[in-house]
């Protein structure tokens, strides 16, 4: 495809229409979020953004609410239309049969069933098809989708609290509350859009958190999935990451005596000894559908995590108080010795919530 | 004095005399920064700032600049006029003599030589005198001056580099670079606001810093004294701590044994043992006519100054790096044991500084 040169007016469609896809956030997985608006000259005459998985995508609502000034339109998408039949119709002929002129494209969709079929048919039908807008930012709305989809595993996210001098809890675990209650808000909002939210069996046995989303008020989502680290199956009778609605899987050894507890999910995953092949663990769970998953786990399995370059990113709230040195550290088992071992990150954001500081970071390319 | 209602008009005039003070932020010491604006109905006839001890005070400028046209003007003046003859004339003589009809200040000068005295003296030559317009903003600008003044000891700066997981050297000793090279930069402007740049022994040893103002431009500033806490008085014939023009002072106790080099200026201060009392190495340094020191000290005398309370702000750079929980910590010797014994603060001021993340702290009130 040669390069494509777009107009602000294009630009403006398309920002509008990433953000109407971002609705979908908390609802749409294992699907990707996906907006579309539609114009007719400079005037939109539809919008519409994928809400759920299994409902009407998002170019659907959008030619439905254009109705017959679809005819001769710009359908403007943040990802290439899909050509197969899944649990609803192809979009790509939805927007042929409406009648659509240009169709504008953020990507191409590298979904095995789509990867191309979506554009081609579109061409076939005498549509004009321009790819590659904002592509960058529709990237990264859909990261955990493209990640599983392109990687074989979920995006991965480690959140972390810690103070000013980098602890995470006090000598006798104690580490109720490091961060604020607005930090704690926040961290709602991270949990509710990842598709597995996941810690270890060190954690449920300390902390014995509960791991669900509660906003506080009618915000609709889907409830994560939550996962539980335990080689030798040690937590499974125990704790809160049991109780609610939230469905919970128990990820063991090969070693681990099953319990006698029908009702829990669990899976093998290969380890050496207790220490998972956590890439292995990833991939498993991608293969259940997780695209993003937000793991809030101790000082070792966060470690575990960033040592073996899979966190994709860090998220990190720096509560402005100090622990001294006799707490405990943010990060164990990273064996760094000298400063040309040191592990860079990159600030993505920066921001203050309420008396937090909270950073996220990604590996430094 | 009743509440005054100041306009919008007034805010803007004081808004700029306060920037005008800014600008003799690295000159004025030991004298506050002062700004002065000069005006006619809503037409600004004359401004100055304060630039350097022993010249001319804000006043002064604005009046030349202004000429007859002070004469029934409004002068808006961020701090309180002398009254006093020092190395310059009173200022509010000089408001008197050129017929201002009405002065607005920032605040009164708790200076024991003025302290009311200049409102007085205008007052008395029945000029309108107003105060505390923008008090808030005009005591931050000068909270080393009053500081020195109102406490007899300089306002405390601890300045620090650290990783993400809070940790500010290799287990080695290695620190060279944590932090990048807009943060060094942007550190030389810290350090050239401040009176006097304090280390410790452990730190010359170790680090050989030079703690000069590097500006790498014609920017103008007095190089500020720098102190090393040397209980022993074992560093005291080395390092680049006593190469390049500004003026170095050690600070040890009165076991030392005096160094042969009579050129070496050094001061004894109460200590137990090789602890120093350090607010009385602070009352020390503001006799000598410190309003602000910077501390640029390793973990264990950061900690201490923290610990004893006497840190009235913390300068933070967190470099976006992970050293690991072999590295050295922050701060040393908190003697923290519960979570309820966490040193709070409160975070001022949080940005970028390059790749880095850069926050001021102060105690949490």
């Amino acid at each position: 495809m040669t390069e494509t040169r777009f107009s602000a007016f294009d630009h403006h469609c398309m920002a509008r229409a990433l953000r109407l896809a971002e609705r979908g956030t908390y609802t749409t997985r294992p699907n990707p979020m996906v907006g579309c608006v539609i114009t007719q000259g400079e005037e939109t005459v539809g919008e519409g953004w994928h809400q759920k998985a299994g409902e009407p995508h998002a170019e659907v609502f959008a030619l439905q609410a254009a109705g017959e000034r679809a005819r001769g339109a710009t359908a403007y998408v943040t990802l290439e239309p899909c050509a197969h039949t899944g649990r609803t119709g192809p979009c790509a002929e939805a927007l042929v049969a409406a009648g659509v002129a240009r169709v504008v494209a953020a990507m191409r969709d590298p979904f095995a069933q789509v990867d191309g079929a979506g554009f081609d048919r579109l061409r076939a039908a005498g549509i004009i098809v321009q790819s590659r807008l904002m592509e960058a930012q529709a990237r990264r709305l859909n990261r955990g989708f493209l990640s599983r989809v392109e990687r074989g595993r979920p995006w991965m996210r480690v959140k972390l609290a810690t103070s000013l001098d980098g602890r995470t809890a006090m000598a006798n675990g104690d580490s109720k509350w490091i961060s604020g209650e607005a930090s704690r808000r926040d961290v709602m909002r991270w949990r509710a859009r990842a598709g597995a939210i996941l810690t270890g069996a060190g954690t449920v046995l300390a902390d014995d958190p509960s791991l669900t989303v509660r906003f506080g008020d009618d915000t609709a989502f889907e409830p994560p999935l939550r996962v539980v680290l335990d080689p030798g199956l040690a937590t499974v009778a125990r704790g809160n990451v049991r109780q609610g609605e939230a469905p919970t899987l128990y990820v063991h050894t090969a070693d681990a005596k099953p319990p006698r507890d029908a009702d829990v999910q669990r899976v093998v995953a290969p380890a050496t000894g207790s220490n998972f092949d956590l890439k292995a663990v990833l991939e498993l769970l991608a293969g259940r559908g997780i695209n993003e998953v937000h793991a809030e786990a101790g000082a070792t399995l966060a470690g575990a995590f960033i040592a073996a370059g899979l966190a994709d990113e860090v998220l990190l709230y720096v509560a402005p108080v100090l622990l001294g040195d006799q707490a405990r550290p943010l990060f164990g088992g990273l064996g760094i010795q000298t400063m040309a071992d040191r592990l860079k990150l990159e600030i993505v954001d920066s921001r203050m919530i309420g008396e937090d500081h909270r950073l996220l970071l990604q590996p430094a390319r």
